[in-house]
């Protein structure tokens, strides 16, 4: 495919010691050429593919300087986007890096969207649809597991069982049309509906065994949304502050605007926990107090992780068992906080109240428990352990939603087969469930949909 | 000189498509080596300088694949740091650069001080100290303009200068030498004084000269520290608002610590305005009349430029005359808003207060007038114009009180001579006006200035 030549700042904006201007397409070398003088006498059209030459932009016109620069220069195919590709190394800080922007703009090329080079890394067929999308997960991992189940995506382990999964699936279809090419043989039909059964029974197990990793995919990817509440006084901030001090919070802008939204998260072994409404918790020492335990069930609902902190040293009160029912069901873990202090709390009927949630005792203070605590996150969610190994999570909330509804199509067809409804109504069925995986890797998906799925990246990707 | 290999992350923090780790030494290539798993068979020890390479990073112990990789192989001396130097080029994000850059120092590098890559340029003669603070003030540069001053210094301009200064008393110094050596002739004394008259006046006029560029220099490096006052109502936030939105604020971080500090820059015709207390502004509606005349001063004081805006619909009030007599003397411009109200204000008796400050009228609701107040701004700080031209300017606080210091050596020595005092003291002011510009540039200047200088430095740079 050809497409006009693209430019963007691909490093984040702020001042740092490198900043670097991405050029991606046919131009991009004839452009850089306009503005780049090297100290070699050569161009860089008359130089060898991936190469770095030391130099200055110049404005063409004035010829004045504007930057010290280095060039790498990646000809096509061996590059991010298949096309030429050359990115010019200025020093870091923000007019700088934008005046060779301007500049690169003014001289032929297009301001890229955001995730416009991953998306012709995409459509040059370079990487499928899923592996693009791993690419941005890598990026907004938060620890280094999740950034494991987006490494392993972006080379194609996912892509490879979909593409399998599709094929075994075509197969199949191919076999019953041959069958229902020719009718003259007795047991056709019987034979049609064993083979369909079969193999549809085969891909159902292999798209629910995938989707069985998807709840610790997607915790990985997204993290644990983590609400802590407890009366006031029983060492909520506190706790919050030892997870955070302890796992050294990852605080991290949303990409697209700047500083609009922060949100914190923790590192938990390899589990990032998303510290939802935490300004929240800070400032007003009780949720539940303030707004209500009607509404903050709202609030817990939305969570994944519900921390309900008791205090050691009082006894069980009304408000502490209103918690444990707004709670009743779900996943979370009691802490009874306080141990330094003399035992007035009911521990045994904790542990009857908490049924299956678990209970940790701790000493904030002293510091104690909170290992404890995080093991307890930890099995919660990777029961058995956290296993980086071999496995191929499925991560992405669309990817997901797809094998869902991949998973539902051959069970409809599954169940046509087994009433004996006619075959080329279970074809269709089949048909969509193909249809559906190959949405998973942009095989056949919609164009709006494609700028949609790109349009979420940083800009400069 | 030798030094142990050096690395950290060379990109701000934050999402971004690139993301890079920097090594810099003499191992810089074999602990890359441990790493980096190339797509061809070569390792980089025995591939060629300033060449890219594709591949990824590998836990070399577990095998684990850590990150798809771009490193970029430069072989000293031909970097920014004169050793080999190792770039490894990954997706952006957090996690994985961090990864990398943990592995690294793992396998044998040491993790860079702020600003060690530079300071290494300089240790290693590739720089001077000059053209080294250069650098970092071309990474903080707000304005186009501030940059091109900057380039300049960074490219040696003001080298030049001051080794061709440092010259020319360096020669007259050895011309009085030869004299005091051959005393025999009879007018040694005579030729002697003239020839240390001529040369001190001349380098004493190229200083001044120098340092006639110090006041523009510092505040195209620094920005120009901005009050805005006026009465309530007046349209004290209008204006900034306006001085913000039309010309597009540049905020940024203070780098170091993150989102510590914020400054709100405005760049106004390519000075950058420093919108001091904005916040304050903001919120109290009245710094005057809160904080009384008096400590209020004291803010004036420290500003460079102060926004006095009154009311064109009010007549001038005691208030405002209080606010007059506050700034009496200081850079101040008198912004007269609201035409687009009726006229109750005298501007006569403004303008005959105001005296030799600039009186502007403004219609902020109507965006009136903000042009010519961006015109008093510029042509009160750069009368004539702002030449980006040629002129070398003197930026750097620093540089500015060095040749301070040597200009008043230089004006001892003069004044000796004048005075008849002995030779070898006039000697000793000569040698003195040496040093201090040899500092500047960093000849014999002592570690811990050098430490110093340099901690002030971005990380990776």
């Amino acid at each position: 495919m050809e497409f006009d030549t693209i430019a963007a700042i691909s490093t984040p904006m702020g001042e740092g010691a490198i900043a670097i201007v991405r050029l991606s397409g046919d131009e991009a070398v004839e452009i850089a050429d306009k503005l780049f003088v090297p100290k070699g006498k050569k161009r860089l059209k008359d130089l060898g593919s991936h190469t770095i030459h030391y130099g200055h932009i110049q404005e063409p016109k004035t010829g004045e300087i504007v930057e010290e620069v280095m060039v790498s220069l990646m000809r096509g195919p061996k590059t991010f986007t298949r096309e030429d590709v050359v990115e010019i190394n200025c020093h870091g800080g923000l007019v700088s890096v934008n005046r060779i922007l301007q500049l690169v703009l003014k001289h032929g090329a297009r301001l890229a969207e955001p995730g416009e080079f991953t998306k012709r890394a995409f459509l040059n067929g370079r990487i499928d649809l899923s592996q693009a999308e791993a690419v941005m997960d890598l990026i907004r991992a938060k620890t280094d597991k999740a950034m494991n189940v987006a490494l392993k995506q972006m080379e194609g382990r996912l892509s490879k069982l979909i593409q399998h999964l599709r094929q075994d699936i075509l197969e199949t279809l191919a076999h019953v049309e041959v069958n229902i090419d020719y009718p003259e043989y007795d047991d056709v039909e019987e034979m049609t509906h064993r083979v369909l059964l079969d193999k549809a029974t085969s891909v159902k197990r292999e798209i629910e065994r995938l989707l069985q990793t998807a709840g610790q995919g997607k915790i990985l990817r997204e993290g644990i949304s983590t609400v802590i509440i407890g009366r006031p006084n029983v060492g909520k901030s506190s706790l919050l502050n030892s997870l955070v001090h302890e796992n050294k919070a990852i605080v991290t802008d949303i990409p697209g605007t700047t500083r609009d939204v922060i949100e914190e998260y923790v590192n938990i072994r390899g589990i990032p926990l998303r510290l939802v409404d935490t300004a929240g918790i800070r400032e007003t020492e009780d949720i539940v107090e303030r707004i209500g335990v009607e509404r903050s069930r709202q609030v817990l609902k939305e969570a994944d992780l519900i921390l309900l902190v008791l205090n050691y040293s009082e006894e069980l009160s009304d408000e502490d068992l209103n918690l444990f029912k707004a709670i009743e069901g779900m996943d979370a873990i009691i802490i009874v906080n306080k141990t330094d202090l003399p035992q007035k709390i009911d521990l045994n009927k904790v542990k009857q109240i908490a049924y299956k949630q678990p209970v940790i005792t701790t000493s904030l203070l002293k510091e104690e428990g909170v290992e404890q605590l995080e093991e307890a996150i930890a099995s919660l969610f990777f029961e058995g352990g956290l296993e980086a190994g071999d496995i191929t999570y499925v991560s992405n909330s669309r990817h997901i939603a797809l094998l869902n509804q991949a998973l539902q199509a051959i069970e409809d067809a599954i169940e046509s087969v087994e009433n004996g409804i006619p075959i080329d109504m279970v074809q269709i069925d089949m048909t969509r469930a193909w249809e559906l995986l190959g949405e998973i890797i942009g095989d056949a998906v919609h164009e709006s949909l494609i700028d949609q799925l790109f349009s979420q990246f940083c800009l400069g990707k």
